[in-house]
């Protein structure tokens, strides 16, 4: 049987944030059927920030309450601290995430809390989601941002991240997931860090990972992660986002090429390639002149790939 | 010790050859001292092809004759058939490469000769290698192109390669290199094929992956490879380049970003990267409005890279 691996689209919440125009919220909720026709089944739609701080994120709520209507989609969120997973959890998420900096300067500089405060601030979520009726429980996923670098300390320790990874569980969190928030990760350290923190904190416990192209290795390190026994990636239709806290870091991995990868290589992703230029289409009229990247949308797939793939 | 990899630039031949203008013999030689300067060992400098058909390689023996001149610097040619081969000998070439089309669509079109044609050509090129005296004897080696997917055939099979490269060695050839002609290989692939044809005709004879990077997949073709064993990967300066005989695959992988993924991995090329970036300069200068491509130029290196590669 041929291996699934999901992916985790955070377009509308990533990508958008780092844009200074304000998508419409029509047109997000247009992009979302239209991914989610492609064969995209999780989408992080938005994040519950304040809205003085990235208007662009303002319809956020609407957007969860859109997309809990549409079928087989799980509806993610990025939540910032306990006041935002609230609204989450008031909105329906389907799971939530909150992003916490494993560079300490970053993180200081992003949130303005320690690690100490951050792993208080996780662990005071974790006990918000388990007070939930059976049944309205959220998943809750801790985002180990700036974990293969960051721009204002450089290299991060690995054995300070496994370090934080284990107190995030040990706070209550299910699942972690390793963000290379400002694109310095590269094959070797995805492939050692991955093995590093499944190993601490057991294998189930990290699925995901979040990976940027800054330097153009965004690809070959879903390969080694995919090698390490990762089975989710997030990407951005288009490669758009970054993160506005880390100059000089933009552009998530873009979805259209990744799928082709996957796809090309035998794996399932369930997603179509050609639903996805249709999504594509979407995001070029609501956001005209916005650079959209990709090599897949201008190379096209390779001649017999429907008889590869099957 | 840390693994040592091999860069062969062939933005000179590849990338020159698939654009119109012709750079100067000045700037080529410019190029070629600048690069030597930033570490790169092995370079191909141009094409014995007749000037008639691509006048950009027209002073490709006074481009060789020059080159024999840099100290520590392996002079690469590609030669077409058996008089390119000669006229490379002539000139002094350290190695020599022919490429022999996997697909016979593309050979037909391309050289208008079939496989069994082209391995004649291949024998009687390793004759004359082999007639050679002890001393001024170069190295030949056979590129199987398209070996990955062919934009007008589709899928190659695996088995046909295999068994090209096999035949390829029985006609006195040293060694073999994989060539991704058309931008159609993938990770998986890569892996698969590349441990066939070492299965079938000796480890020790491929060693050589020659990577486009028209859909993206460029340097995770690269990781595969290096997991199989593969030392030498051509690239070239500002990813210029691309096979004029197969459209709409363009684009070789960016040596900018390969070093860059190398050495962030801890592997050795020898190659200092502000020395590629000069070498950018002078290609820009001498090609004003060419389109250059990579990551790493516009991102720069991750901080703390110094550090981490030592």
């Amino acid at each position: 049987m041929t291996q699934h691996i999901r992916i985790s689209e955070v377009g509308l919440r990533d990508g958008l944030q780092s844009i200074d125009r304000v998508m419409s919220t029509e047109a997000k909720k247009a992009w979302i059927l239209a991914e989610v026709a492609a064969g995209v089944t999780e989408m992080e739609v938005g994040s519950f920030v304040p809205p003085s701080l990235l208007p662009q994120m303002a319809d956020t709520a609407e957007i969860v309450a859109f997309a809990k209507t549409v079928p087989e989609l799980a509806v993610v969120a990025l939540v910032p601290n306990l006041k935002g997973a609230e609204r989450a959890i008031a909105a329906g998420v389907d799971k939530m995430s909150i992003p916490f900096s494993m560079s300490e300067t970053h993180s200081l500089k992003n949130v303005r809390k320690n690690h100490a405060e951050m792993l208080e601030q996780i662990a005071a979520i974790a006990r918000l989601v388990a007070a939930q009726p059976e049944g309205q429980r959220p998943q809750f996923e801790v985002g180990l941002s700036t974990a293969f670098g960051c721009t204002m300390e450089g290299p991060v320790p690995e054995d300070q991240v496994v370090r934080l990874a284990e107190q995030t569980i040990a706070a209550g969190v299910a699942e972690v997931c390793l963000s290379d928030t400002t694109g310095y990760a590269n094959p070797a350290q995805v492939r050692r860090l991955v093995r590093a923190v499944k190993a601490a904190v057991g294998a189930d416990r990290l699925n995901t990972l979040h990976l940027h192209n800054t330097r153009g290795l965004g690809l070959a390190n879903v390969l080694a992660g995919l090698e390490e026994g990762i089975t989710t990636f997030d990407s951005s239709m288009g490669g758009i986002g970054g993160c506005p806290f880390a100059p000089g870091a933009s552009g998530n991995i873009v979805t259209e090429d990744l799928v082709f990868m996957l796809e090309a290589m035998g794996l399932h992703t369930g997603i179509d390639i050609a639903g996805l230029i249709e999504v594509r289409r979407i995001i070029a009229e609501a956001l005209p002149g916005e650079p959209l990247y990709g090599f897949i949308p201008d190379a096209g797939v390779t001649l017999g790939f429907e008889r590869v793939v099957g």
